[in-house]
């Protein structure tokens, strides 16, 4: 029975992709500082155990037969989601794969050199080596997909989102931001006028931060029976469904940022916790692309997070834990904060899009071919001042040489962020209109009805659909850029 | 060239070992409770991968082609190794591997449960199932290796050792330990009514017996860019030799035996951290062998933390760190406690040959038929009332069911114990007679040329040698029962 092979096959897959995740999340935070090198040659070595055990030919053959076999419905989306990921992981020939893992790992080698020295001069002929390939790479996809070159690098991190519907939603929120901003801005300052800041300070012992984020994982649902929460230099969340390792760090001067950061990183832990476990060992079983899973954690993070709502039942937590009684008046100001910045990580909700489609509009001409990498920082530079009123041409560290996302060759994966954070938005608007009581469970710390809708709508769906299919059934609507807009006006906007 | 097939597939090797490792380590410290499943699943996948890739059918042929190679010295100690691990791999049928996993399995499972209720009934029928293989086992090991059925067991666990030589030398210390245990209790009545026992007691909070146990690995040679220490229900060694895992237990009643437990795993460590890092991936680069590396921990457990040279640096260390000043003739008669018991890993370094010796006496007669498993709750009683004038007739769980080595099938593992014991008393006595100030630097906390006599003789030479073999070039004699003896006398004997 092929369907059996194929089943077997992912068991053994699940196995090392569990190996690799353990070890990877282990390598940032338990992992003594020697280990290193040995610990790269393991995982290397796994890697290529991975590759070549999920791309052994004999699988073309057991994927066809067991689309001709009669199967029940979840096998068969099961054998859909093995073609998709086989055809994804072949379609590119081994040396070419071999060249362009080589020219990647000495980019983003020189990348974490050059970047702090803003030499863009030593940089560029590198970038231009991995764009080369990565237009190479696009080209292939797209013969094999049957799609356009960009399209096809979309596809690789949010199966079925194009450009096509992409486009026009972004044209739109960047027209809403580029007006928006200048308003958010004023509103800030003419509170802080009325009210003048509470400088966020204070000391907040590294144990007493850990504990109070722990009460805030299990508050919002992250079950600590399948999971930890350690500390790494970058806060992230990787492991397996079965234990969920989430990170993040600390500064005893205030307790915000660590706060936020657990709970970006929750909302990605609570999508891996629920998927369906029975599926775990197959592509089916997996969370359904970048896009979907930073929706799920800026849901957390944002729409949850940085609701005042939220607040009213978070600040006696906080005080409970660290002993001081903010008010809402005076920590909503920082849980909002909007600033004018240069760099894409530390920006807002409501700047962080323009960084987001700056680079989108760029990538897409990078891989048409219509944008040059040596007319990159030209390019930014002019987005930049056009779209927040900044300047990066002399500091080309914070401008193309800002991410290393191009260095490592990841082209379309920028898209996801911004798709993430307009997908929360449109899931919290479907929520409430079927549960409108949800500001007032989070007022109360109740997360249940919240995490009922959404495990039903998303988590236990898996990479069962399209991420614009899953979307579309889970909000009933298409992806509306509306639903983030209202959000922003509504948070950010003049009453 | 078929040395390098032998050395390509060693990486391979070392990458799954690696994961196996460090999988194994971070499930007994950091992993969630609830992970154990899936983990289980992994390991053991992966422990099916390694299995296969490393008992490939070509690999004999390559190892012949590579003996028949020329090779330099050290290719030709590889080879050697490669071939021992191969043989030892592949002797037992893999149907009968299967049968014995799942009877072994089985037989762990109820011991968990059985012990606790003293069931000798119950567990009977599956031990005698274990032990049915286990003598199967032996029997073909034996007919491949061309030695005795029991000197093939303990062959997996310390190659070159044969009952031959254990068996007379075990003799005269169980002839030696009959007496002495009775004098050594007879000291320590007579010291404690000159001076009464100080009780080991206050408040030593985890973090700070922790600081103590990091500052005694990094005084005694642990380096700790390559490991660390975490916490775990049971004690060990664990990872890989360049990010070495231990763990300790702590009781905030009192420091000593977590401090001991330290000193103990900071043993194996020493050995793991310093063993030939360009062999690593190969069977040559290992440790040689449980006894061995039971040596190495008892000699810093016992030949250094329990020398009272030792605790003359020690105490300044411990009273820094948790506050308390203790006196070198109030700890020491803790550190030097003897006291007849029951349970093995309870015992002090007198009495635990004793509980060593009774189950190697055991085996022998299991493996060759002479002994049934019936027997053994009266054959035990019978010795242990013999040894240590104690009786477990009415309580088999601290009886025969008292370990899990018999349940798990790990039979000639038992007498690396006490080898250890006595290989780390001949070391430290050759040691000091090339380096008679020994004593003075352990009272400095001076490490240094104990450590580089150590890493000369034992750690830098991986398995290049027999158990034996070893011993003898680094200590000039064949195993000799004399220096632990006299390593007893002089602590705990008559003055």
């Amino acid at each position: 029975m092929s369907f059996q092979k194929i089943d077997d096959l992912g068991r053994k897959l699940e196995a090392l992709e569990h190996a690799l995740a353990i070890l990877g999340a282990d390598e940032a935070t338990h992992m003594a500082v020697g280990g290193g090198e040995k610990r790269a040659e393991a995982m290397a070595s796994l890697a290529g155990m991975y590759h070549r055990q999920a791309t052994a030919p004999e699988i073309a053959d057991w994927i066809a037969d067991a689309e001709a076999q009669k199967l029940g419905e979840e096998q068969q989306a099961a054998v859909r989601e093995f073609r998709r990921h086989y055809t994804n992981l072949t379609c590119l020939p081994v040396d070419f794969v071999e060249r362009q893992t080589n020219a990647r790992m000495r980019c983003e080698q020189l990348w974490r050199d050059l970047r702090a020295k803003n030499d863009w001069a030593g940089f560029l002929p590198a970038l231009d080596g991995v764009i080369a390939l990565a237009r190479e790479e696009a080209t292939m996809r797209a013969d094999v997909l049957g799609l356009e070159p960009y399209d096809a690098m979309i596809e690789q991190h949010d199966p079925g989102a194009r450009t096509a519907s992409i486009g026009p939603v972004f044209s739109e929120l960047k027209g809403f931001l580029k007006e928006f901003v200048p308003e958010a801005l004023g509103v800030q300052e003419e509170r802080a006028a009325r009210r003048p800041l509470k400088a966020l300070s204070g000391i907040y012992p590294v144990e007493k931060q850990r504990e109070l984020g722990l009460a805030m994982m299990a508050a919002t649902g992250f079950d600590l029976s399948h999971g930890s929460l350690s500390v790494s230099h970058h806060p992230f969340c990787g492991g397996v469904p079965s234990d969920v390792r989430i990170t993040t760090r600390y500064r005893t001067s205030e307790f915000l940022s660590a706060l936020m950061g657990v709970l970006h990183e929750t909302g990605h832990a609570l999508y891996e916790q629920n998927l369906p476990k029975e599926w775990s060992h197959w592509p089916l079983g997996k969370a359904r692309g970048m896009a979907m899973h930073e929706s799920q954690s800026l849901f957390v993070e944002k729409q949850l997070g940085r609701n005042p709502a939220f607040w009213r039942w978070a600040l006696p937590v906080i005080a409970k834990h660290l002993g001081e009684a903010w008010t809402l008046e005076d920590i909503l100001p920082h849980v909002h904060r909007v600033e004018r910045g240069l760099i894409r990580v530390d920006a807002d909700e409501v700047t962080y899009p323009l960084h987001v489609i700056l680079r989108y509009e760029l990538e897409e001409d990078i891989i048409a071919g219509k944008l040059e990498t040596i007319d990159l920082p030209a390019a930014w530079d002019a987005k930049m001042r056009e779209y927040l009123g900044l300047s990066t041409i002399d500091t080309p560290g914070d401008g193309p040489m800002q991410d290393v996302h191009w260095a490592a060759g990841a082209f379309g994966y920028f898209p996801s962020y911004t798709l993430g954070a307009m997908m929360a938005a449109q899931q919290w608007a479907a929520l409430t209109r079927e549960h409108p009581a949800a500001d007032s469970d989070l007022a109360e710390g109740n997360f249940d009805k919240i995490n009922d809708w959404r495990r039903d709508k998303i988590w236990s769906q898996g990479s069962r659909w399209s991420t614009p299919e899953l979307l579309e059934r889970a909000t009933g609507e298409k992806l509306e850029a509306s639903h983030f807009i209202n959000h922003l006006r509504g948070r950010y906007g003049e009453v």
